[in-house]
């Protein structure tokens, strides 16, 4: 069964998608730690990070690295925080956080819920941020 | 001035190194979350990870990718989380963290203190796997 990411690339489920190529997307945390919470998923559905081909994991942080210089110039914050866990969807997904404290990135923590309204907000900002 | 990491390279600090090459290193963190924490650091000392060059970044992670395959290998867990931080160190450095739990890869605990005995222990078994 096709990953709910996968979903969101095909267009089956909606998301806040702030950029995107052949091989690589990326969109909005749906339940972000915080403002500016920014998932980035290659396009190919693997399990493991580190089961992808080299050139498609290095690829995935390249395309990243443009995604969070936008999210920098976006959203109010020391640095863009990077985490992979991967305890829960079994498609690989970057998480990109933009930090304040050690405590911005740790995803014990209450998500928060954002209205619909905000979410569309921050995801146009760091697309005219790209 | 040299940063800790930068001292690690050049041999005037001494850690549990468990791989090297030209232009990255990974050894075994000093105040591991979990058993068979390790960082994996570019040589060159930049503090952001966004600031890397694409090729630099693209390295760092298939360096890691070898790096958390011997970890896989050599510490019982789900998988192998990964973290870029960066609030403390001015030079850039990937946590690999061994997982069972989300919260094992919680920056805000408490870290571990181990013997050096153990640290060697885990550091050998990790090289054995690379």
């Amino acid at each position: 069964m096709a990953s709910i990411f996968t979903k969101i690339i095909n267009r089956e489920i909606p998301a806040q998608i702030v950029a995107e190529d052949d091989n690589y997307i990326a969109f909005l945390d749906i339940m972000p730690l915080v403002k500016g919470h920014v998932l980035v998923v290659p396009k190919q559905e693997t399990d493991y990070i580190f089961d992808l081909e080299d050139e498609v994991l290095a690829g995935l942080y390249v395309f990243a690295k443009k995604v969070a210089k936008a999210i920098d110039k976006s959203v109010k914050c020391t640095r863009v925080g990077v985490a992979v866990i991967g305890l829960e969807v079994p498609h690989v997904h970057v998480h990109l956080v933009p930090l304040n404290t050690m405590d911005d990135i740790n995803f014990t923590r209450p998500k928060l819920k954002l209205e619909e309204e905000e979410m569309k907000k921050i995801a146009t900002t760091i697309k005219d941020n790209l």
